[in-house]
């Protein structure tokens, strides 16, 4: 993500009257300018490499690449011709650079003429949905909401397996806070992980990541506080558990200039692959700015009151907009009203930006009701005051974690791929018995039929105990058998042998496919075991522990 | 589902190259016809109630009706305006009927000029990735394929909350079988479930729904074969098992008139709620067909090697299309090429098919790389002979059972709301524990913090076990609290009272929902009590059995 490209209206595919997120950045957007950023700026270093070029070109060009994420469409469009880029497979001239939707439009209906959106992030359901959110956590703060489906993109060049794609999954958590409370009652359980950070500090220094007790990065003032502090910890904790490696995992903070304008702060969980570093998790710490908006689109307050012990009067510091009601109606005529029914629900954080552009810039613009208004410094004001209040009213800031599930999942196989030592034929995947999609294989030593009563009675155990397993009976050595089924990250692996049918108690081993150690234990035992190693409650040394080893029969079995 | 009305390109949101399943029956469609042939028929009985309506007149319309699902768009037009139906609301004339696209159509990528279409269903993949899937299945017949995912549907007027809408979550199996080898080797395990059944021939000679042994219905032929029959099984327990009540559970067989043509037997389970009976799982033997036409479609084909236990030399029966090569060529110049390739490619089933065309209609139609061709008798005729093969391929037939998760959650709904006996302010959703959102709520007795410890202890541990629970320590008197977390479905509760804090060890109440009853047991036992209740491996009566019952304590504990 590079720059804060705005897109003004929100959709959602069941055209609900309003869904509005409004302002979100558009990330697909960002990217593709980002491949026009990276394109001109490799041609200026290339022209900053020849030796005829002079200091003052390097300097200027110099300049033009410091500057690059801030050029509007326009100045992009002048520069490729100033600096003369031309295709690089073709050696023509580029046409300027134009904009599109990133959102895919469909229509609804018989008619054909309701235009619907398919929705780009899955959030905005929770805010919609706020207020009865809000009720069902008894009117208390904090409190979050989880949700999980797909979203749509119109990816410009959709590539890289499931890491670039049009239809994705997204997993967004909304947590909301009291602004003034921004503390995580349960943060002490993860300050003290270990966690590799990419401050923006760092980025912007030229530092490189480095480790950090998360409870110090907070303390620091590293991260903004202990609320996305206790997130970054429990994101960290969720990525290493479902297998992605601690040594390729780091945290990055949003440089100033990529970070949205509302955002207190951000970091992206990312992942290294042979793709590079690439964001997985989105965790951002988003002020007030969603509920905010929602509510001056819609007019309803979606505000938390501050849970008082005892109801008591207090001053409020007020700030409200005050409008020049003359002025506007001479500007505006009829729509005056809308213009000054918009002002009158504005929420701190809004007044206090557009009171900025105010003295800056002299005016400030808003749409409403499809009507856009621009009001200069003669048409409104702002007032601050204070006022007694027996209930204070609040709105709540929200931390948004927002997981690619994709990215994630592409992650694991990367991270979990293994080639055995001295065999480059023999490859795994390692993944942690929570996620492998088949947590055992069951495989008889031989078609001998005295072994198939046993191989029911497993199977049959592990579908009662909920764990999802293999059986393969096929030809081929239990070393293939077990070759094959590491292939395709099976867990664990059960060999039913002679020592099976005709010792008692019947016994069978369990092979941990990592390290391919084994051990012997009861039939009837084995089902609950793997469960529980699948359920993570228990440990494979445990279970070296309590089970007698079996030796080196694998490699005897081979062949 | 009313009618066949079939569309003939499918298509996938990826916009694959081949992501056929051809001539799809579009329940769109047919819903928005069905509305068409449901008026039509109400305006008919209406003029026949007339006492002028002549008795030639009468027998006329009743024709009309009995003919109602096979009449043409342009044959419908007529009738209207033959019986003269008017608006309703406003006596206008009426537009002629019109059909539409029932899939959401969006461009993709920049330019827009790339068009691609949501699915309509999740099934296609698993055709797609059949190879893959067999491949997976190490070459053996039967196996099964299951997804879960989004569809979308542009339904004409979405409405009955989740049961008409235009974007879905839907569940499909895919279950490829040998045709000659339908029996399913754990049929035995569910043949003898008595489920209401609506055969075809009840619901055609006006008799009722019966509830009938499966295997009787297997065994007499009402159910076609016993994969079928497994799966109808199956689908019961499952429907039975997240809370839909036994007496509202039928499956009905589609008629003759509403199956696919291609289908050899389908049945649906309906659940009967305040809109009626509704389909909530379809379960089709939809034979050869997806297969037949992707290899058709793609010329590649998508069989199964039958396993024979040692290669040995068979005579097959083979079907063939005989092209009179001279005569396509006559007809279609260069692109005979493209019909001989098609002809070529095409399996038993389809051949079977046009055969029959052929010999009724004296030509049949087919659509390949995007052009029509139309063949008479003299272009081509079906051969059949004998021939010798070492290894028999096999086209699978394939049972599919289609579930519709949002009718299935809706039903949940219905069927699970009560009232407490005498007390219609206490309403409770009887949700079976598996899925409850909630499994437990956590109550102190009151604000006392003495009781602090072991509720944080207790939610810890059901954390620990993975249990969803929730803590209620708002204000309220414990049969209050009781009621607001029977309203929402959680399936137990624990009051931390003061025997929990005065007497060792240290004990808690549970109580069940559905009877109220409570027991009494260690603190340290409670989570895991809870656990096994949720995961249906404990049931309520065998704690009753294990734990002293707590006596009517929820009464005297209300104010």
């Amino acid at each position: 993500m590079l720059k804060k490209l705005l897109f003004n209206a929100i959709f959602h595919f069941h055209a609900q009257p309003f869904s509005v997120r409004c302002n979100i950045v558009f990330l697909l957007l960002v990217t593709a300018a980002k491949l026009l950023y990276d394109f001109l700026t490799a041609h200026l270093k290339k022209l900053m490499s020849d030796e005829k070029c002079s200091a003052e070109k390097v300097t200027e060009m110099e300049d033009v690449i410091t500057q690059m994420d801030n050029y509007t469409q326009q100045e992009l469009a002048d520069l490729f011709v100033k600096y003369n880029v031309k295709s690089p497979s073709t050696g023509n001239d580029l046409t300027p650079p134009t904009s599109f939707n990133l959102m895919f439009q469909t229509s609804i209906g018989p008619g054909g003429n309701m235009p619907g959106y398919l929705r780009p992030e899955t959030a905005q359901g929770m805010f919609l949905n706020f207020k009865r959110l809000l009720e069902f956590n008894q009117g208390k703060l904090p409190f979050g909401a989880a949700q999980i489906g797909n979203s749509f993109r119109n990816e410009i060049s959709p590539r890289s397996g499931l890491i670039r794609v049009r239809e994705f999954t997204m997993a967004e958590i909304e947590h909301f806070v009291d602004p003034n409370e921004k503390v995580h009652p349960k943060f002490s359980n993860v300050a003290d992980l270990e966690i590799t950070l990419f401050s923006s500090k760092a980025q912007t220094s030229g530092q490189s990541a480095q480790i950090m007790r998360l409870g110090d990065a907070v303390e620091q003032g590293v991260i903004n506080n202990s609320v996305l502090g206790y997130f970054i910890g429990r994101i960290y904790l969720y990525l290493i558990k479902v297998g992605l490696s601690k040594d390729k995992v780091r945290f990055r903070q949003h440089m100033d200039n990529e970070m949205a304008h509302y955002a207190c702060d951000c970091w992206d969980a990312e992942s290294k692959t042979s793709y590079g570093w690439i964001e997985t998790v989105g965790c951002a710490d988003r002020s007030c700015y969603d509920l905010s908006c929602h509510s001056r689109a819609t007019k309803v307050p979606l505000v938390a009151e501050k849970p008082l012990k005892e109801p008591i009067s207090f001053y409020l510091n007020v700030v409200q907009f005050e409008p020049n009601k003359g002025a506007i109606g001479m500007a505006y005529k009829k729509d005056a009203k809308l213009a000054l029914e918009y002002l009158a629900v504005c929420d701190e954080c809004y007044i206090s930006d557009q009171e900025k552009l105010l003295s800056e810039k002299g005016e400030f613009s808003f749409e409403t009701e499809g009507k856009t208004f621009t009001l200069t410094k003669d048409m409104v004001s702002v007032r601050r005051f204070q006022k007694s209040l027996h209930v204070q009213e609040i709105v709540p800031n929200v931390i948004e974690p927002s997981f690619g599930i994709g990215r994630i999942m592409y992650s694991i196989f990367e991270h979990s791929f293994h080639i055995r030592q001295g065999d480059e034929q023999r490859t795994y995947f390692s993944f942690p018995a929570t996620v492998a999609p088949y947590k055992c294989s069951i495989l008889p030593l031989s078609h001998n039929q005295e072994f198939v009563p046993f191989v029911h009675q497993l199977s049959e155990a592990m579908t009662r105990n909920g764990v999802s397993h293999k059986v393969d009976d096929s030809s081929g050595s239990i070393g293939r058998r077990y070759a094959r089924s590491d292939e395709i990250g099976v867990a664990f692996g059960i060999t039913v042998d002679f020592d099976t049918v005709n010792k008692t108690p019947h016994t069978a081993t369990l092979r941990d496919r990592d390290s391919m150690r084994q051990i012997r234990a009861e039939v009837a035992e084995l089902p609950e075991i793997v469960r529980d190693l699948a359920n993570g409650t228990l440990m494979w040394a445990e279970v070296e522990r309590k089970y007698p080893i079996f030796e080196g029969q694998e490699t005897s079995r081979k062949e």
